[in-house]
């Protein structure tokens, strides 16, 4: 027990909750030993007589919609995170929400974002209750201080797919901020003044929630093309001025790394990928839009080019990086879940080779299978791993949660799983004895990758093999971890932590994989 | 009750068993009348640690694949009839079926073809226990003759969707034929030897099934684009050398209509459409694949170009007089639901503004919306109309169930639906008194045009006074009824007709609205 909360130790040493926000938990049983049960989550039937005949589904406002949705005390609102930091659809629903005079809502974003912090707000006057979803910044720092009423719920982009597929998370309203859309509610990030590229993570909510709520500022005649979201999922549409901050949509400032040791690190993942053969015709990967996966990329296409060998495709969140593969005609596709950048959204409007993906298609653990399992090789980053290969992305060094999960969790089932990460930030190693929040297990990363050198974990022997006699800085994790005591003065502080638990990471299945503290001190 | 079948009349005024199959029944309340109740189906979570961990799902043979999805007596088996009179698929899966012993099987196609005649002598063997889909040709002959354990059960497309989305129809196992596919279980109907356009009619058996198999003669590598049919919704793929015939897929024989009469009646229907003000800019349209619907897209296309007016799309069943709108501009989209001809196949696979829809976009009642509703106006044939209006196309006028209902009654909610039909066929008169069975309600059918005239349903006072000082050929409906009957010499025989159901009609929203009893004589 911790302040009330039962706890039970689960197959990786962690201690978690047995109970989060009223619903019962499984606690991790070790990858792919949890057996599921059940049907998927049934969503209520509709009848087209209930809608207008002409399928226009307009209303005035967004509070016509919201009361129209029936929308009252408990409910659970969900929304996407496409338009990242710009995004003004949000917090738009719940402070109409707020403004109708409803409490305790569970908020569901598919992550939240600086842009939201205004939601804490929300919360101290009681009508969020809670936030459900990766939560990067103030409101991950908010939780962290113990002040939610509610426990936070990490999922990965694939988790938060299966949790509302198998009906552990209910949405009684979803509200999608859609770039553009036709009245009868198809919508597409692709096209508009705040284009965005794919809508994906917003697709299980529009399939599954009870009432779906379209807000676009830019109104097409049907049919909107492509309808990434459905209009025959969708009860609302409402019209706005702006639905975000272009600006901030797609930053544009996707930017490869300026520092030498970074850039020696995504050479070094470069040259592992290329020396060990899974650089081969037909091969695939993904990376992600941090300056080290950028830098990797870039000496990746050059070492393709050089070889001669094309991949058959690679996995964004995709980047002018990415796209300029594709048209140099070194990937077959592009599989994108989430564009970070201008290029990104415009070669996915145009190019039918630039392919959106959903969590579905691309990540979700609890279907038959899916395309992550795909992937070659995949580049990550982490804020530490432990000498068991163990990685933690959602908390810092000081126990406070300021990251959410991606599909970082996901992309652990990809062939070859590296993360590439400098050895210190801050004078504070990366390499340490048990990582402060568990979001990867061990088993599951192959290779770290520092500026000083690349660690192998030794259950892939089959890559410790192929290294031999490479010219790659192959070294073992402790000895990495030796010599950046030696700079640092040290190992690193632990974090001080409270024994009262505040958020739960769930693994890719629905269990719960560890738990999050709280945090002394904070305050971002 | 008749023969032990318990009938009640519903709101249309026809007797329709209160029990189909096993299962109870509601009767057709009246168009819009239906209260929908309840949750979709909820198929079973599955795990990814159950699939394999590459993603290949390859086995053996369809006896494997069929022996792993746990086939056994009273199964429920689903087929899509993209490929049309050149499927190999459908008979493939029934007759491997038969080899492996089981029986009483239930055959969910979502149309059957001449092809698939040989499903007689399963059924006469005990293999098969009925059928329920469309059954053209001889199939239907055969469940005419009163010879199928089961009743028949036809719907229209959306129909199809509803039931199995409402869970009136559990699929245990899914046999897709994929003209191509990819190891994961993506598949496309746009590529391959035996591409087919789109595969729409297999999505909802894909989503809803217990099981999926998909079976291709076209495997490429990983990802099969576009992915029509979602990997991660099959269980199985099984290669073999070919999945049907191409000449009879696609014949490339779509022709318009030479007969004089017929022509007439396509130019009344384009000079109605045209001078009524439905041909404007942004208006939309649908048209069967048949020869006057063909002969109308043409008439049509002319009077567009001349009065250089651009639809904002038109729906197929997309033939190449579809793919020349397209082409010169003339609409900004196609919105496919199936292919009939090669040129729409390539169209599809090449233009982007060629889309495939699915019976959920375009079709199911039970949603939120669908597409058909916001078409201007669709041209549809019959094999009888009556003086109210009500239309019939699945029986002939000797009573015999030749045909199915195809997308015909979901058509019906577009803004204006006209049947073009020939007043007369063999000198049996196409308007009675009363239809032989009632597959669409009249207050659906706002215009008949024949050679002989264009008859607007009085419920359209709209209509009739748009047409007041047009040159067009307006008449009564009784009027064209008796020059036709003096022509061929009195009104038509009434069917001879056995008190023994065989099979029941369904209205778009799952209701029962029509019974087709048993035929004297038969045999085609």
């Amino acid at each position: 027990m911790s302040n009330g909360v039962e706890l039970v130790k689960n197959a990786a040493g962690r201690a978690v909750p047995t109970e989060v926000n009223g619903r019962k938990q499984v606690a991790f049983p070790g990858v792919g030993k949890h057996q599921v049960e059940g049907s998927k989550a049934a969503p209520p039937i509709r009848a087209a007589r209930d809608y207008p005949a002409n399928g226009d589904k307009r209303v005035a406002d967004l509070e016509t919609a919201l009361r129209q949705c029936g929308l009252r005390d408990g409910m659970t609102i969900s929304n996407h995170h496409h338009l990242r930091d710009g995004d003004a659809v949000a917090l738009m629903a719940l402070q109409t929400a707020a403004r109708m005079g409803v409490r305790d809502l569970m908020w569901f974003p598919s992550a939240s974002f600086p842009a939201q912090a205004a939601v804490i707000e929300l919360m101290e006057a009681g009508v969020v209750h809670h936030i459900e979803g990766s939560m990067n910044g103030p409101l991950g720092d908010y939780c962290s201080q113990g002040k939610m009423r509610g426990l936070g719920v990490l999922r990965s982009h694939g988790g938060r797919w299966q949790a509302i597929q198998d009906g552990e998370v209910h949405i009684d309203i979803a509200v999608i901020a859609a770039p553009t859309a036709d009245a009868f509610g198809n919508a597409t990030g692709t096209q508009g003044k705040s284009a965005c590229g794919s809508l994906g993570f917003a697709l299980a909510d529009s399939m599954y929630a009870d009432h779906v709520i379209v807000v676009t500022d830019n109104l097409v005649p049907f049919p909107c093309v492509p309808w990434q979201i459905q209009g025959n999922n969708v009860d609302y549409v409402v019209q706005v001025p702006s639905i975000g901050d272009p600006a901030k949509i797609v930053s544009g400032t996707t930017q490869i790394t300026r520092s030498p040791d970074r850039l020696k690190i995504a050479e070094y993942v470069a040259r592992f990928i290329r020396d060990t053969g899974i650089m081969r015709d037909g091969f695939s990967f993904q990376a992600g839009a941090g300056g080290i996966a950028l830098a990797f990329v870039d000496y990746l296409r050059r070492m393709m080019k050089d070889a001669e060998v094309k991949a058959r495709f690679v996995r964004g969140g995709s980047t002018r990086y990415l796209v300029e593969l594709l048209r140099e005609g070194l990937t077959d596709y592009i599989l994108d879940g989430q564009t970070f950048d201008l290029a990104g959204v415009e070669s996915m409007a145009r190019d039918p080779r630039h392919i959106a993906t959903s969590p579905f298609t691309s990540y979700n653990y609890n279907g038959k299978g899916f395309f992550n399992q795909m992937v070659d090789a995949v580049v990550l980053g982490a804020t530490e791993v432990d000498l068991n290969f163990n990685a933690n992305v959602v908390t810092h060094s000081d126990g406070r949660l300021l990251h959410g999960i991606g599909g970082w969790q996901n992309c652990l089932f990809a062939g070859c799983t590296i993360l590439a990460v400098p050895s210190f930030r801050d004078r504070i190693p990366v390499i340490v004895d048990a990582v402060t929040t568990l979001t990867g297990p061990g088993e599951m990363i192959d290779v770290v990758a520092t500026e000083r050198g690349i660690a192998i974990n030794p259950r892939r022997q089959d890559l410790i093999d192929r290294v031999k006699g490479l010219p790659l800085p192959v070294r073992r994790i402790e000895e990495i971890q030796r010599e950046v005591e030696r700079i640092c003065g040290g190992k690193p502080q632990r974090p001080r932590l409270r024994q009262n638990p505040v958020a739960v990471v769930k693994w890719v299945d629905g269990t719960v994989l560890d738990t999050v503290w709280q945090a002394v001190g904070g305050g971002i």
